[in-house]
């Protein structure tokens, strides 16, 4: 199934895709989209979704899961983005975190940060945590996915590396965490290890790689952040970026004003986001 | 007002210390002490506390804020204990991020996760956001707090120095974020830089400073961290450690189980733990 938040920020309500496309709306059967509803969604499977009321007009999405408490992301987690950022692939997962607050819908728009001058874009596959995992092996690890989606894990570089140490500092703004359309669940992915994923920029692609090149899968991941803390329903994980960041090219051509993305990763949909300033 | 959360986990209620520092209930009045609750906070300013139910015996105290969506961690922010740790005082503040998952009450236990052999502690002012901070002066920055409280940074330092790469790993574990006892508000705080803040292990004097020698001040963080994120309310940024941390002794005397810390901040309580092994 592929689950949905639709309606302006702060106040989505919860979806569901029917076979035509369509929303159709699930806040008379959930609150919401999130942690303690994720833990039962498999209650929701085989519904009748003809059933339930049709979403009318094009609505804003939001993030496909709300009330997320951590956002867990892995670094260099593909071999040849390792190679173009000018650093060694690490013997263990490396991990950072992003702010919350950072999480937006799919097409919300990235913002520049005042002061910011390096804004870079990373497609990534995100995992959606969907029950508590401590200490999880990695053949259970994938029992503990809610579903998958498409993430944007927007990055200032100057924030990341010249600005005294740890990249969260790089990661955090408002609005440098698109994700979505989707969260589709495990059924409909046989392989989230076989999924192709791209982004482009003004109409040229920059990213075009496939998760099957993946340093540490997402079992793997999995498995190895729940020896470390619990992973909790709604958590996120993005879980890193193939080549083809700004970052890695010369000279680089980080994003301005005006600039479009559109991305998306193999059965998750598709993003699409225009740069602008930050009008604040 | 001291505010405090009790009950078990997850399952805390509102409360508030009256005149004889006894508990009285405030779930008549509010159902959390999370972000949306602390915007209001005011409202509850000059309550008649002798109305409300007293709470009866000694129940666990929680964290004194839920919902918390960001743990913001300051790196290296006391000249002395930079030097221990063998590290530079840093050009502007470091930030790390600390999983919110790991934040819980002030008394209960510092878990040794499976693998851990360096687990350190780190007594520190923690600031809880009242009202949304973006772009804001310094001089605006202490009206966006709700209040303060004591928190323990517990950190492991293999897993943060030796686990390749980012901080975060090191301060995330279930149980390393230490917080209250209680939310105390910044009129019973006359001046935030003049704080005295120790930390005993096993009755042994370990940490005795104050926060009149951090590099950067509570207002210049936040003002700082605002310029990069917005600041949400429930938010916790902890301000960074005095020296005499284990890491910076010889050899480093890190927690083994069946230690017990005492630690406090002048003016915020004291919390008390015991160390044990994971039980998972």
């Amino acid at each position: 199934m592929k689950f949905v938040r639709y309606g302006e920020p702060g106040q989505e309500k919860p979806g569901v895709l029917d076979a035509d496309g369509e929303i159709r709306d699930l806040s008379g059967l959930i609150p919401d989209l999130t942690g303690s509803v994720l833990v039962n969604l498999g209650a929701l499977f085989g519904l009748d979704l003809t059933v339930l009321p049709k979403v009318e007009g094009q609505p804003r999405l939001g993030p496909p899961v709300g009330g997320t408490g951590k956002y867990l992301g892995i670094g260099l987690n593909y071999a040849d983005h390792a190679a173009e950022a000018g650093l060694a692939v690490p013997p263990e997962p490396v991990l950072f975190m992003k702010a919350t607050s950072a999480i937006c819908g799919p097409d919300d728009p990235i913002i520049i940060p005042r002061g910011a001058e390096k804004i870079d874009w990373e497609v990534e596959l995100a995992v959606i945590i969907g029950k508590p995992a401590k200490y999880v092996s990695e053949q259970e690890a994938l029992s503990h996915v809610a579903g998958y989606a498409v993430s944007n894990d927007v990055t200032e570089r100057g924030f990341q590396f010249d600005r005294a140490g740890q990249w969260t500092k790089g990661k955090s703004s408002d609005n440098f965490g698109q994700l979505g359309p989707w969260l589709v669940t495990p059924d409909e992915i046989a392989d989230p290890q076989a999924l192709r994923l791209w982004l482009t920029v003004n109409g040229k692609t920059m990213q075009d790689g496939t998760t099957a090149t993946m340093v540490y899968g997402v079992a793997y991941l999995i498995h190895y952040l729940s020896q470390i803390m619990t992973l909790l329903p709604g958590d996120v994980i993005s879980t890193g970026t193939p080549p083809g960041v700004a970052m890695g090219r010369t000279p680089p051509p980080y994003l301005k004003p005006g600039d479009v993305l559109e991305l998306g990763v193999e059965g998750l949909g598709l993003q699409r986001q225009r740069v602008v300033a930050d009008g604040w």
